[in-house]
């Protein structure tokens, strides 16, 4: 920077890459190869940690997906309030403009938090300044609804975009629930994600608004070979079954939206369903262990299937107990959520663990918050969830509040591309 | 462990410290000796990084304030639901014994997530199962309300706790305000943060309950010299001239309770004020830089007073520009906060930024949890809040939702004793 109020800061010359990267590279004028310049000077292998590095943004796939899961979630979900389809265009290229940079650590905007002219507003809100990209990802996606009549995309939507049915026991609360947009940014550090939201929010001023927003704090499954299992805030191991990146053959089968799915524009896309599952903590801290597990169907300690000694032993259905019953039982969550229930049927989950306070009746409102990728809902999550919300002996301690589906487009290939751009065109 | 069910598991065992440290230690039978080798064995020097290691639970003053300020929060506040004083007793040693253990990354209770009899609930909820100490701190307060007549405590109410005044502008809910008792879990973790609080509620079951409970996910000061300034959610550098570890003798004039402040059961504690300050960020984005630097009286890239260079450079108040005015405004935050304005007045912040999701108005739910340890809040902080909440600046994009006054007693100094043993003794 050359001086206070006038000058220039970036994210990178402040958390100690040199002067000599601070290049002023304009949204409109970034070219793909500054760009991939600056995610090269910005891979782990240049210095930073796995924690602190970067995740590359462009790519025919969107990053955040596939990425291994980092520890740290925003989710928002916006509502367009502007009825220009130009506007709405013109705010993408904006978004995805401002999403390159931000993923590198760079600021929102051109100017920064510090730099252009004193008597405007910043061009970045600040509080990431000095951070390093942490492993930020950020995730478009479209709902349902912005496939009304306002935008002009109505036979532009997607079969597998079909809405949700209801499902038993099912009690959503409207105001957290659906969408025009969602962005979903994940990162090893807080702060970097809570940023990148709220500049896309700043960004968006007077054509989007923000729906909802929610924060998690720990991830709840692994997306990569190379991680562990973590546990949901009932304490067990989550996700041991879920897809990961280098399960390239069911990634094809059952994550990527490909050619003669649907409309062109989602290929290399991916569904995306959200769902907010409040958990009765209180209530399941009480359960006994016994219970717990078979409730789950998995040891609470190992995470190992109950018929099995090793977290990613394949659980025996079939075996029985001494008293005749499945030791794995009918009603278990392992059971009832397995791919030979579904047809072999997989997701991708990438939830978080959630507190938002206290309920006022004493309890935490906690849980998590789920998030699922797959190819077609309608083969996926739907029949997955009809099974779990009619069977599942978890049923007693949850309770879905929120519920979202988005189709999220492919990746933004190079700088002159963006977020939906063959939605619009 | 040594089974599924039946068996024994302990966090340290999962994190790789070898099977030779778990030795079953009731928290009743735990002893001095036995937790200071437990401190020993997972101080950072023994392996695990300053993040991931183990801050000591047992000295003169509690942990947690001024321990180099850890990078993540959950703060809860409770209601004591019980009238028996001998049960708050029995509660509090109970608590104190599962913070002696859940800080040296043990399981809440002698059996864990796993062990014990299966047909009761376990003694740990299990999401901390693996995850390292992470620099975990508990630290306990007591209410203004305590001191009412349920638990004959009215005679030994501090004079220093007297009830803060209302103060302008304030906007004090009821319900996220005060609180008999209070307990901040500060780690690197939240994960270890969050498991912490929930696993003290699951002890107090039946005696307490949570009446409001705050995450917060970037620290907003240093408390160590060691520490650089981080940023809050206006992206200013905050807490410059916090107090800090460091400073030993304003530490003693600022920080604690000394013999003849007031009863005795106070000497080493400190008072604790909180004060949760929803920010309008979205209008704050909206101010034009070199307004928002006016407003703080600092610049934001550097953090530099406006008379300055760099962020530790003491602002020269008497300063004036070419148009003869104050460089610093009369009413700029950094002039009414500062110690000069207070007759040297300090306290030791401890904030957390926040974000509770949006406000169903198109905003995000955002901004500061403000915590300040002190030694005489009648001193400290209501003069200074007095100050700034009739002329700050600032006030016209914050807004104070909640209010906290809280006695944190001495540390606890071994296994016999327990959090507020003088106080009820």
């Amino acid at each position: 920077m050359t001086g206070r109020g006038g000058g220039r800061i970036s994210r990178r010359g402040l958390f100690g890459l040199g002067a000599a990267g601070v290049a002023v590279v304009g949204a409109g004028a970034a070219t793909a190869s500054a760009v991939t310049r600056e995610a090269r000077e910005h891979t782990p292998a240049a210095g930073a940690s796995a924690a602190s590095g970067s995740v590359p943004f462009y790519g025919g796939h969107q990053a955040g997906i596939t990425t291994p899961a980092q520890d740290r979630l925003h989710f928002a979900a916006f509502d367009v309030t502007t009825r220009k389809r130009d506007e709405l265009v013109d705010l993408l290229q904006r978004w995805t403009a401002a999403a390159a940079r931000m993923t590198q650590g760079r600021d929102a905007g051109t100017f920064g938090a510090v730099g252009g002219d004193p008597e405007a507003p910043p061009d970045d809100t600040g509080e990431a300044l000095g951070l390093p990209p942490s492993g930020l990802t950020l995730t478009i996606g479209f709902g349902t609804s912005l496939f009304d009549e306002r935008f002009g995309l109505a036979g532009r939507r997607p079969p597998a975009l079909a809405d949700l049915p209801a499902f038993p026991g099912d009690d959503l609360q409207k105001d957290i629930s659906g969408g025009d947009l969602c962005v979903q940014a994940c990162a090893h550090d807080p702060q970097v994600a809570v940023h990148a939201i709220r500049n896309l929010a700043r960004i968006g001023f007077g054509k989007v608004a923000v729906r909802y927003s929610q924060l998690g704090f720990g991830r709840t499954s692994s997306t990569s070979r190379a991680q562990t299992t973590p546990r949901n805030l009932m304490g067990f191991k989550d996700g041991t079954n879920n897809l990961k990146l280098e399960d390239t053959d069911m990634l094809r089968e059952y994550l990527w939206a490909a050619p003669g799915d649907g409309p062109d524009w989602m290929d290399g896309g991916s569904y995306l369903v959200t769902r907010k599952i409040r958990m009765h903590i209180e209530t399941w801290d009480r359960a006994p262990l016994a219970e717990q597990q078979a409730i789950f169907g998995r040891d609470k300690g190992k995470g190992a299937p109950l018929t099995g000694a090793a977290e990613f032993d394949a659980p025996d259905f079939a075996k029985t107990g001494p008293d005749g019953k499945p030791v794995i039982a009918a009603d278990s969550h392992v059971r009832l959520a397995h791919p030979s229930s579904h047809g072999g049927a997989r997701l991708l989950r990438r939830g978080y663990n959630f507190v938002d306070g206290s309920d006022g009746l004493g309890r935490l409102d906690a849980g998590l918050f789920f998030m699922a990728y797959q190819r077609d809902p309608r083969t996926q999550f739907t029949p997955i969830q009809r099974t779990l919300s009619a069977k599942d002996a978890l049923n007693e301690y949850i309770k879905h509040v929120s519920s979202g589906l988005f189709a999220c487009p492919p990746g933004v290939v190079d700088a002159g591309d963006y977020w939906g751009r063959a939605l619009f065109t």
